[in-house]
């Protein structure tokens, strides 16, 4: 299995270099083997070379059977060319249409709300929505100046990201809740709504309901445990999950999938902190989201057990106060949590 | 100083009952008098007459000093009828462009999170951006079908609720944060963050940063503390608010206004909450919301030492194990909790 590794920028390198270690322990017990190929590819190769990645970079990509990403975007370099350079094309252009972000509690790891177990999935449309590029500006620099941005639904993009939500709300505790706002954008969301509505039809065993993301978010903070799979929007679905590891602990035990459920392209793997500047090369930064988005990874590549493993190294580092990193109270730095996920997971 | 009542649906008017013997009490304590004129505007008229307001409706309602409503909404009356109907054309037609709504903590309500001391408000953008009638669908009922919405942001609407929240932060503690996403959505919030940066120049004196939405609202349940005002898209800050609120402990004390800084037209006032059918005609609305938000409206109005009176009325009477609704852990009914107010507010 052909891995194509982008570390990328800031603490994205440190905690790549901790998930390949866990890798690499996890498939040497399980007696397969995985073979990496590494890309500089990030803010320091376009400070240098003017783009974030080669020409022919997607088409690099194309051939590995997934991608393990760091983070992107450092200071100096604007979002707009890290992600749109980077990030937002190979989500695209590969289709991986289904960003995944599971958030559970742990023991050990604090949650900053009352409720102190839960235990479900943010499903996010990752490819059309809210985040396009069509719209522009009218008038620049003058008075009436305007911008317009336009959110684009598909039948199609909808229908199926709300098909793989209520699909995998039926292998797990069958209820499903759908993240609108349909009484204030009148277009896009009811048009969702109604998809929605429409696709439960053909998944009678799971229960679902609609709410608002104004009550959905205060929801998450109040009453976690109600949730099993939540389906969003591309932008809902970033604020929902985001929120959803705040309310969980750490944003630094956060993973996600980028999936293509066709398995026609690459899917990529990513946590979901960023490059932390502020931490970056102090050796701190928490490994865990990216090593949970390993195990995503394997899951994926079809070795639930090895996942299941990883996971369980998860669980048991976590629970040791000596092998938590300070964003989560502890002193450990990447390094001792990583040696003691790869002892966990030998 | 005359006042439009709109209780409206379901425990707005119960809530609206309380804020108005609030009013009343306060209003004579100080000397002053407020006359009132009540309209049944709403979902059951809605079903009566087919419309949530007569035709003549937003004339009639020109010539008040403000507008105070109770909640819209019921089940069996589509949102986009109840609240396209009514709430959004007020806020529109008598532009008020700043949806102002004040979150902190009191003695006596538990926050759901680690931090249990904050005072923050959030300013909303209120009549432009994502909440837009521009969009449609194209090929409706085919496979291709799909939606779109646009969200416009104008240089003369960003720029004029920028500056009221550097004002306001001038006013509090000097700092202000923007939210943004324009890592993501790359036309208007671009725009946005540019008018921000602009905009700062003019008021030196207060320190100000941008923040994306998704990081923003993970910081909201991770260190509300840090806040003194947060300005954002209709659509941001309208998560934001009902995020913060249930950050605070509970929707059911949040207070919300509707100004037009101008004051060529009345501006309304309204809790954040909505008409709650599981709990309507059972007592116990918590009437807090409405009554915060009616000292809103005599700060509007000109009367700060009346509104600061209901402030700590509301303070006393939050204390007080004895005068909590439900929402709150307590068992005391919405008349209860009013004529606590009242009292305290005599
Ligand atoms: C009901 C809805 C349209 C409204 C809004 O989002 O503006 C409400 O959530 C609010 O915040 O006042
Ligand atoms: C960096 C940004 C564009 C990105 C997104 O919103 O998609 C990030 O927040 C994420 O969630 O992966």
């Amino acid at each position: 299995m052909r891995i194509a590794v982008i570390p990328g920028d800031g603490i994205g390198r440190e905690v790549i270099g901790a998930a390949r270690d866990v890798l690499d322990a996890v498939s040497a017990a399980h007696g397969f083997k995985l073979s990496y190929t590494e890309f500089d590819w990030g803010c320091e190769r376009y400070t240098r070379e003017g783009a974030m990645m080669p020409a022919d970079g997607l088409d690099v990509l194309r051939d590995f059977d997934s991608i393990l990403l760091g983070a992107v975007g450092w200071p100096g370099v604007p979002d707009h060319v890290s992600l749109w350079g980077l990030l937002i094309p190979i989500r695209r252009t590969f289709r991986q249409y289904v960003n995944l972000r599971p958030i559970r509690t742990f023991t050990g790891v604090e949650t900053p709300v009352r409720e102190a177990e839960f235990d479900f999935v943010v499903v996010r449309e990752n490819v059309e929505g809210e985040y396009s590029e069509a719209g522009g500006r009218l008038n620049r620099g003058f008075p009436d100046e305007l911008a317009i941005q336009e959110a684009i639904f598909t039948r199609a993009g909808v229908t199926r990201i709300v098909d793989y939500a209520f699909a995998l709300a039926a292998l797990r505790r069958g209820y499903l809740t759908s993240a609108t706002k349909s009484n204030g954008i009148v277009h896009t969301l009811p048009f969702w709504d109604e998809i929605v509505a429409e696709r439960a039809e053909h998944h009678p065993g799971v229960r679902w309901d609609s709410e608002h993301i104004d009550a959905l978010a205060a929801k998450f903070v109040l009453q976690p445990g109600r949730f099993d799979v939540v389906v969003g929007s591309n932008l809902f679905g970033d604020i929902l999950s985001d929120l959803a590891a705040a309310v969980a602990g750490s944003i630094g035990i956060a993973p996600s999938a980028n999936l293509d459920p066709t398995r026609e392209f690459p899917s990529m793997f990513e946590p979901v902190h960023g490059s932390a500047p502020d931490i970056a090369g102090t050796g701190v930064a928490n490994p865990v989201g990216a090593v949970w988005s390993a195990a995503l990874m394997l899951e994926h590549l079809g070795r639930p057990d090895a996942a299941a493993d990883v996971l369980a190294a998860i669980e048991t580092t976590l629970a040791q106060p000596s092998t938590r990193t300070p964003d989560l109270g502890g002193t450990a730095s990447t390094r001792e949590v990583t040696e003691a996920l790869v002892r966990s997971a030998s």
